[in-house]
């Protein structure tokens, strides 16, 4: 890089805030998924709106690409560095700029993180959503690239369901507001396009959230079973009697020995299947699904139930279930997190065939996740240090990927598609739709600078991630608690 | 036209299928926005998904405009022939094709009607939640055009909460998939994009719906208030008391006194204000909400307050307020119906400022709006043929959405900007918003071959704009119930 943009971009933030040697850059070189890493040649940190203006102008005048980056703990390396292009961290960016508590709105910037969100909000007796298993760690910002979901998503739905505006800068460095207090919107609704984009269709620097009442009770039932069908079966019996629950989360037997042993939350050791429900909202609704809910899972055959009867006991219930990758992270050197949305209704025959897959390729699997949406988190345990047993992980993985489109599914439930499932991205639209796709970055992103080869393959795509991935292939999968 | 393109036309569809005379044109010239007016050369009337790519293809190859058309209720002129080009009607596209009852999920064709689809539902407990007032009549492909709403979607959304994937063929006659039944999607989201798009990005052929189960109970309550404020300031204790009405519509003095001679609903004619608020759901919940609702109503100064104690008590209050339309129509010769919307907060301010703004043009207003989601629909009453009458009605209604944006609103809530709002589009957008827009578009139809001229200002714009309401300006305003 020319120093004329290295003294540009230090009239614009600072020379305190651009990042260029090695060893400082180190950290930004990949994200959650760090199999995938690149230098970027240097981190710039602005501290305002105006600040990424300029930048974006620059950027767009002298061709640099830009990958915004927020906490780091993306799961798709969605920001993973590009080589010879610049980072944008919007870590500065993190200040709660206006909270409004009739309305339940709240507009903050990009690097507030999710947690916070809430923490502050709830002085007010309000809250925000979505929570991610990353929430202490990951940003809002960020949240909104990937489409972030979490355990609540099942009843109160994924980032895009919990934001109402933003304010985002164009690769060229235009300010645009994004969506409205209103409902309905007037042009194009840009939101629902912006969320989940990955950071390719321009810089997010404002966001309205939503939030909602802390709901006077909440309480989770923990039930066992002796197998997986039963508990899949639970899972749609509940949800066809109306019933909505907060969280509908599943995990198998090696997730569920692995979550108790770290946790001590309480789980039955020898059940194959365990679901946490949790009903949340008024203490009479709650308590009256409860009844509902027990009586199905009953029904269903669960071998063993237990509900929480104070705000702790609920606490450490999910403590298990939020500590479940890190738990499986001991049964193994590595492991590989997968993420894929599949019809409710299809998952006892795909836990079956991952099974079936497990045996195959004689690699375990723990299976950890949010059962009531159908979103997936196969965990594939290996060990990088065996020769093959990376490349044979991929190919697992990339099956349970196409087993989610076989079965009318997706092949990204909450992690968004960065740069690991760009191949898969393959699988689940035809040429016209890629190329639709294309077009709408171009018509953001004319010279392609921001965030280039992630999310939507490119024609030159399949030669440069091959590259990537052969230099890189010792690498460790797996990283920050996400899910 | 060539009859080259006729005859290719005629082997698509076969002869029976295009409408080319005068005559049967004619219905075709305008929506229910009849102030603008214009015929096609022909009518095309495709029974299938391949029927329209191949229409499309024709068109793309020999550069003919094409307006999608659906049961022409729209109140924005967004289905306005083109001179020179083609309507593609997708009124014989009529069949519900599936319905998956466990996962609540119907797919529809774009030519059936609203309505028809919670009819079919019922039968097996479920329903389609937007009901826009012409839901007897519109189609569900042009409720996905104009994103429509109804007096419900302050509980259960506007058509875009409530689809969850659409068959699209686009410009060029390629098929596209958008959206998915997982919660979460691959590569860039189209579906809000789409929706509400007015015909300028594609023709949706096929709608995935989703349905809810029929409520338990509902119940309204009718309250009268001697003045506006009153009644507003009780719209918005009702919602921060954390209570979700199904709908909440408010009328002022004109519109309850119109719908009353006209429905006879009960209304009490001498208020100057109604609210009508409908809660539904299990019964325990509605009647324990129908206590505090009325405690709050009492409070906030309501005049008089009765509640249905029968469906057909319900249907009757309802009658009033969905008749609004047509019994305002009978107080004057004209009337046009106006669609803006405001933070719930500024009901207050804004009514008083459009009463003012009623002296000033010596124009009356009757509101008939859905006061729960800041949806204004003031009609302004007039008489076209009194001379200049048009003109000062078309500059009230200007200033009436100046204010909305002011208030910090939107110019749409539900009917969309079609050919009547678009130039408020200035007021809403900055010059990057509406660049990028056209961008979009560009991205979508290169050729500007679908809807040209609609919902998003072009530069060469006003002046196409000025020449066509010039000859048009003795037309009447108003059309279908709607809103």
């Amino acid at each position: 890089m020319e120093a004329a943009i290295f003294d540009a971009l230090e009239r614009i933030v600072g020379s305190e805030h651009i990042i260029v040697d090695k060893e400082t850059l180190h950290p930004y070189e990949c994200d959650g998924l760090s199999v995938y890493c690149s230098l970027p040649t240097c981190v710039v940190l602005p501290a305002s709106t105006e600040e990424v203006m300029a930048i974006m102008a620059l950027c767009s005048q002298y061709q640099i690409t830009v990958v915004a980056r927020g906490a780091g703990t993306g799961l798709s390396a969605g920001a993973l560095p590009i080589e010879g292009g610049i980072v944008l961290s919007l870590a500065r960016l993190n200040s709660i700029l206006n909270i409004d508590i009739k309305s339940g709105l709240a507009v903050v910037q990009p690097g507030v993180r999710n947690l916070a969100i809430s923490e502050f909000a709830s002085d007010y007796g309000l809250y925000y959503a979505p929570d991610p298993s990353s929430q202490i760690a990951c940003s809002i910002g960020g949240n909104v690239a990937e489409n972030a979901g979490g355990v609540h998503c099942l009843k109160y739905g994924l980032t895009v369901h919990n934001i109402i505006s933003l304010v985002v800068v164009t690769a060229q460095g235009a300010r645009l507001s994004v969506g409205d207090k209103s409902a309905d919107i007037a042009g194009f609704d840009f939101l629902a396009l912006m969320t989940g984009s990955e950071g390719m269709l321009g810089v997010v620097t404002e966001i309205t959230v939503r939030l909602l009442p802390i709901p006077e009770l909440a309480r989770v039932i923990v039930a066992g079973f002796d197998n997986v069908e039963n508990a899949a079966n639970a899972v749609n019996d509940i949800i066809s009697q109306g019933i909505i629950p907060a969280g509908l989360e599943m995990m198998d037997s090696y997730a569920i020995q692995a979550a108790e042993d770290f946790a001590h939350a309480g789980y039955p050791k020898d059940a194959h299947a365990l679901l946490l429900c949790e009903l949340d909202g008024n203490a009479d609704d709650v308590n009256h699904q409860l009844t509902v809910t027990q009586s199905i899972l009953d029904k269903a055959g669960a071998t063993s139930l237990k509900v929480s009867n104070s705000d702790a006991e609920r606490a450490l219930m999910w403590k298990g279930r939020k500590s479940a990758f890190p738990a499986v992270g001991r049964l193994s050197p590595d492991y590989y997190c997968m993420d894929g949305t599949i019809p409710r209704r299809q998952l006892a025959p795909v836990l079956t065939e991952i099974h079936r897959l497990s045996q195959h390729y004689n690699l375990r699997v723990a299976n950890v996740f949010h059962a009531g949406d159908g979103n997936l988190h196969p965990l594939i345990l290996f060990d990088a240090n065996v020769p093959g047993e990376l490349e044979k992980t991929e190919a697992f993985g990339a099956e349970i990927l196409r087993i989610c489109v076989e079965a009318g599914g997706c092949i990204t439930g909450e992690h968004g598609v960065g740069m690991e499932k760009i191949d898969q991205m393959y699988e689940q639209f035809n040429d016209a739709e890629l190329a639709q796709f294309l077009r709408v970055k171009a018509a953001f992103d004319t010279d392609s600078l921001l965030n280039p080869g992630k999310g939507i393959p490119t024609p030159k795509h399949c030669q440069e991630h091959t590259i990537m991935k052969r230099s890189q292939s010792k690498q460790e999968k797996g990283g920050a608690p996400n899910g």
